[in-house]
């Protein structure tokens, strides 16, 4: 029988927030059993381009990754964050460990190619190798993942965290039991974006449709859930959207936020 | 018997030009059996400082670790530099893996504690953990450090890039046969600096008095061979001083460089 292993990804505005990060921290630790992190970095790297005058590029309402913004990144989410994390993590007693997608080759990527429209230095993933994370895990270690990936030709690239955290989940789901939980500020998926207490629950692929359709679901939400649908359709078991604050009480089965469910019929 | 082990660091010249740090990559990949790499960061992090506007602090002619410092330092070390330097050993088919002291806890460290001088955040080796950095050795990885320690309580110090390459190589030598190479931008160790012919072949401790007294071995040269002999009295079995570009023929045992021995009464 695969043993259970929880994924949790965290993004911005827990990372930008001390307090918040660390609250996040203590509640990951406690996680029983075998998990891995996997971080973005927030508004940490937005602020230091700004601080080094690198100019914001957009093509088509997308930030572009020009080859110094790739750098800041690079420094930002593998260096700064990454390793802040790990400490932080370390002093919880949860030995971390982190790293990147270039690190054990563990996560391979492609310039993605798009006509006329050049996003610069971002990676579609189009291979992971999951050994070395295994190993990691098999020996009590806590991986940390940076969302930097590379060509394998020697070029680093930048890729989406929530994109790597369902490939993570995918690749590791061959041998393990996989929770994904994408954690954010938010309790979960929200019927009315300001009304605390619209929570829902529970969405199937063809609930999803229809809230899309009437503009509940929009912008960010929409790759989110992409993706979680697409790790429940190769092999993860559980996939949640939620807040960073809840991610024991769901690591260990309480429902606290957004469940992504397979099609009923199929369940 | 044990399994010999090629320990190299690089410091700073090497990696701030993107052509030597190529050229060194594919000759250090080429290194038949284990090796790993230990990395300063070189110029890099003192442009990048100088760029946010971030004032270098001396005290008695050291260099003070601010806590602003100790980001650019994370940043560029474990970031920028540590990941640069992983991708470019994949392209070579060398299957390196970046880490720093905090990952796995490998390295252990305590703020400097100096009477009436504050060095900020910097930090003294206190233990080495090797089990994480043994685990990819003996999984064909390639070890690729970065001199970031932590203090076990949630804070990252900046440690010497020889002090740890030192440290790692004394705590592995207890497993492997470990030769240790510094490799610079020059042969290795002149009689006069001035002069390419001038190499010292050999060191040992009397002969490194007499040169230290005669103020041939002058500067950061002192710290350096004060760590090679340290790494000579606690089991490492060869330690070399050499240019970047002589790390292969010194791995396969040619000497092209200073070599440093112990007495010679007890060779």
């Amino acid at each position: 029988m695969s043993k259970p292993l929880v994924v949790v990804k965290i993004g911005g505005n827990v990372i930008d927030d001390d307090d918040n990060l660390t609250s996040f921290l203590k509640r990951f630790a406690q996680i029983p059993g075998k998990k891995m992190l996997v971080h973005g970095g927030g508004r940490v790297a937005s602020d230091m381009a700004a601080q080094l005058g690198i100019p914001v590029e957009m093509v088509e309402g997308r930030r572009v990754t020009s080859a110094e913004t790739l750098k800041v990144v690079t420094m930002v989410f593998a260096g700064l964050v990454n390793k802040k994390i790990v400490a932080g993590l370390q002093a919880e007693n949860c030995n971390a460990f982190g790293l990147c997608g270039a690190d054990g080759s563990s996560m391979l990527a492609e310039r993605r190619i798009v006509k006329d429209l050049d996003y610069g230095f971002v990676g579609d993933v189009t291979a992971v190798d999951i050994s070395a994370i295994e190993s990691m895990l098999e020996n009590d270690m806590v991986p940390v993942f940076a969302p930097i990936t590379h060509d394998g030709n020697g070029t680093l690239l930048n890729t989406n965290a929530d994109t790597v955290a369902t490939e993570l989940a995918i690749a590791l789901a061959m041998d393990y039991h996989v929770q994904l939980q994408y954690c954010f500020e938010k309790t979960g998926v929200m019927l009315d974006a300001d009304n605390e207490n619209s929570l829902i629950e529970e969405i199937s692929p063809d609930e999803y449709q229809i809230l899309k359709e009437d503009g509940v679901i929009t912008d960010g939400m929409i790759p989110k859930m992409d993706n979680a649908f697409q790790a429940l359709q190769n092999g993860v078991r559980r996939v949640l959207i939620g807040h960073a604050d809840n991610v024991l009480l769901n690591a260990v089965g309480r429902k606290v936020g957004t469940e992504i469910t397979r099609d009923r019929v199929n369940n």
